[in-house]
């Protein structure tokens, strides 16, 4: 099923953009942990848009409402379900589409699935809305996690060709993640940053949009998680990763760029450091075998460019079959990026707690 | 659990290297189907080694028998169980790793993860072995899927630091697939492959390994298959492909080098072709929202560079937690690229026949 | 998990009697079938108490709010997310159950499990109340099972030392069924199902509860449908089944009465009638290997006395550990089996949804 | 699919009566444990046939070989395969079957759901042999859960209309299965236990078979294991039970006869026994919401008498359509209750071992 994940701690997403609500189930917690729901707002408030010119000018105030699975915001080992109510919907600037799909949407490839029967508003449940439940999943594992000495954290890579400095792999700390938490735009060089911001303004000035990149780290990681084959922590890890829209790759490690080193050059030594064994490099990313190593676990993921552009595109005409030209409206991010880093750590939070809660 | 896959085709991988056998159930095959013996025999060929001097001198015969699920090698609707027995293994060279884990092996989060019982013979059930079972299940789902129309080919697209072509993506055709079949060394390009040959020679002479990518396309696949969120092609394919040890990356379509265009670059229009709807140009990788456009599905994965190499390496004692210099014994392949190029097919025949079948 | 069942339609149901709300989520629902809600509406009031004297005077209006998975009732593909909104609670009543577990209820056991963070507020999710979104996604599937010409009926099969005739077994048909969507108080024999009202009233008198049995039949079904060993339709519907509350026996066809007859009394020959092959009898309630053989599968189900009862009881106080007298407040149905028969309609339809669409 | 079960503990069974091998994965099994491999043939002797006059003379070594997930059978936390050679196959008193399906086997269904294509011969993946590994699997989960002081006995607790007496379900103790265990015909009372198998002399006499039913009892099952909904001990048991050929009904505690009881007869009140919280009775089986209330689990099945008889029955030739009288060859077993014990034990024990390793 499309909307499930997850073994221990299972979350299960529903919504479309313009349904009365989205919102998730999230099942497996344990009972008697007390959500901070500030913690939470605050975490979602992060993806939020309308925040400032970078995103779509579209505000959508992500209120959760949680009907279920908490007696006083305590957690009582019951199915916890939350919802956000979708309130501020323009669905006339979709009509078209019906007729139109949109190049690189999923707007063709919904409509034949669902013989055209597909919720077209506002992208149905393809739409990037659907990211707002998981976070909110991904808040509330993330608070348990951190209870056993777990954080996670990510920042902006590269936005179009433009890229920060990378997390340094063996020793990324928390100090690293709460200085990007502070940050309006999260990148580790502030002077990329602007250079990253430029681009988005640029795509934005002309109509257009922008890819980008993002590090993910997971510290505190315990030794010895994870199973081979199927149920490593990498295949885990990409399934949930995958799910959030205009994701196109993933790589741990030393990735893409270990793969043209020697097996000498990407090995990582083992180390004892203070009676622990650590590796001296860790081109790993954290993972052997599909196990955690104890080191930190690093991945970053490559984000297409926002399809929703303002420049002229072709479509097809799914009724006459004729090649039509098309001009989508409504109010689009020029990148998505910023927004979908609490998306990434969400969506690792979520794995990592299925692996340890 | 670590050994299972797929949902209506349901695959459960078992076996260590060293075990009496390594083996693979494969349930939900349709009955009726005369499974060509011949050719799965073919298709495992391409993973064995011993074949020539770029691969580990290790011979295996991997002989494939077939304990249930058919009569006459016709499927019958029971779950296929085909077993692969160990027969040449050389336990001995394994004695000193109980103590000495081998740099970025699952050696040591093996024995982390299972208190020091894990089987280290051979690497146990993390081994490249457990690879051969998997093309036995996707050689079988793969002569299913050609019944429908569906073929699936790879090559080596790099070797270290020297490139193959890409497929072009729109038209990559089951010719392409024909022609890399009957190569020793598949590239489509000859003359890099040349190169690439060098390089593992190279790594070879010195000791040394080296990794590489393999970019692999699905053809005829139906437009409309797939799940948004958690059960789209990428998250299905992406947790099968990090099933194969060593892959550290995947991306679809322009992946990673997409996440560095504008959407006005990256976007695919749509047009019509004989009365079907195409797209121009194939960034997006046949999968949009998690479901097939109908064009070819595209992908890369990075394989880092075999870990076990001839050359001095330092570890740690994990019984007096001294650091150590190792040796690594034993007979290695110095590039796990080529042999993982059917691996990587096979993979994703299975995905495919899940969603399919 | 707890809260899901289902492969191709998948249930999740959440929700604690006394939540903001409870809820379902049904994923996997073909898109473009248009949901009759006064269909959905008349299906839950057969479930919803306070009718008449024989159930609870709580008032539920179990009005039934779809969230997302629907344009205009018309199903889209997406998740369908349904909740009902909680009104009419009254938590007082339940304040010193959370130190005196009720016999017989969920009480003590969820406590155990939950470190006491359960929430015993009518029951929390053990509650009754949950069959309500069950019924709901059970109203759904059948519909959809309709139009495929598969129905689904069930009666009160006995209340105390009562019984109903029961369903014949190779006849059972349409009609039987809508005969008994008519009746206050479903039952074949009416004479019968006056007495059975005398036991639920004679109960109620003395401050005390009441069990019974349910019979189900599903006609229509097509032959060929389940899977041997752990996918069966008998393991499959025990699973839902048991999902109901104060459930605690199923037999399917002769079931435990057939355990006392030969092989030559209780085996069902074939016959041949206008070209179709059927049998002649039905002791094997319509499944041969846990695949329907296209006879009706039937079975009955064993209701336990509502643990909830007037009478004084023996408890133990959880925080002394001493012995101490109890008498349950509240308002409590004097027996569930008559609101239990569209839950039972209900979970074999979610079931039976799964097999076939 | 229809050869999985379990969630922690995954098992996936595979074989067909006359296909080379039978045999079991177990997934999930925690590395470290010493299998003693005699326990594990003792358990299975129990199973196997031949053993006296009471089944059927057909002899099947039963000789389990451990493919992979030991060393020295030591888990090693790799999935453990078994299988079990099928040797004594004599096919050829099948071959009728594919024409006149047996009345009450699963024969005609699997026909209609393979097209034809299932292995008829000796009932294909459908057969009573499949219990075999089943029971392997049993075994070894059974020595795992009896570390953790929990023990799983069952006895024949009818055979055609003769009952044996029933467990205590509050002081059910391992010194009532140590007694069982030791009994060729296990029964608690042995007279009732020769009337029983007069039973089935005089079936097998007259051609015929007989049913009967099995009780089984789980004790040191610690309070608040289970789920509720659908993950409760009731449908993990239920749903693994149906798994077993010939079972037909399942109840737990109480079950059928106290659905004819009122609330004050039925519920269990609380005691305190040496600081612990008990029921002094056991009318709800040591569940309670799906959990575990920490008394004795107790449930009894129903088994059909066995299908496979040898007076003549009626048919419908699959080819012509026409009915045609039947009379089976081939070496049955009169009465299948007797080697139904293990296994009914065996699925407790793969059940319990999911909930708990």
């Amino acid at each position: 099923m499309s909307c499930n994940f997850g073994n221990k701690i299972k979350i299960t997403i529903f919504g479309q953009s313009h349904s009365e609500a989205i919102g998730v189930i999230i099942d497996g917690l344990p009972a008697g942990f007390k959500i901070d729901t500030k913690k939470t707002a605050a975490f979602m408030a992060r993806r939020a848009p309308g925040k400032n010119d970078l995103s779509t000018p579209r505000k959508e105030a992500d209120e959760v409402k949680i009907l279920s699975g908490v007696v006083d915001n305590i957690t009582c080992g019951a199915p916890l379900c939350a919802v956000i109510e979708n309130t501020n919907t323009r669905s006339g600037d979709y009509d078209k589409l019906r007729k139109l799909p949109r190049p690189s949407h999923s707007d063709f490839a919904a409509m034949m699935k669902h013989n055209g029967f597909n919720d077209i508003r506002g992208g149905g449940n393809f739409s990037g809305r659907l990211t707002a439940p998981l976070c909110f999943a991904g808040a509330v594992c993330m608070q348990m996690l951190e209870e056993k000495g777990i954080r996670i954290g990510a920042h902006i890579s590269s936005i179009g060709k433009v890229d920060d400095k990378q997390f340094d792999p063996v020793n990324v700390s928390a100090d690293d993640f709460d200085s990007l938490l502070v940050k309006a735009f999260p990148v580790i060089n502030d002077k990329q940053g602007e250079l990253m911001r430029k681009e988005i303004y640029d795509a934005k000035g002309s109509g257009d949009s922008v890819g980008g990149t993002i590090e993910c780290a997971v510290i505190g990681m315990p030794v010895g998680i994870g199973d081979p084959i199927f149920d490593g922590i990498e295949n885990r890890l990409a399934a949930a990763i995958f799910g959030i829209p205009a994701i196109k790759g993933i790589e741990f490690g030393s990735g893409f760029d270990g793969s043209r080193l020697t097996g000498s050059q990407n090995n990582d030594d083992f180390i004892s450091e203070n009676g622990k064994i650590k590796t001296a490099t860790n081109n790993h990313g954290g993972i052997l075998g599909g196990i955690s190593s104890g080191m930190p676990i690093v991945f970053r993921c490559a984000v297409k460019p926002t399809p929703s552009i303002g420049m002229q595109q072709q479509s097809v005409n799914t009724e006459t079959g004729e090649e039509e030209s098309l001009v989508i409206g409504g109010r689009h991010d020029p990148c998505i990026v910023p927004r979908a880093v609490p998306c990434i750590e969400a969506a690792a939070a979520v794995v990592i707690a299925d692996f340890l809660l």
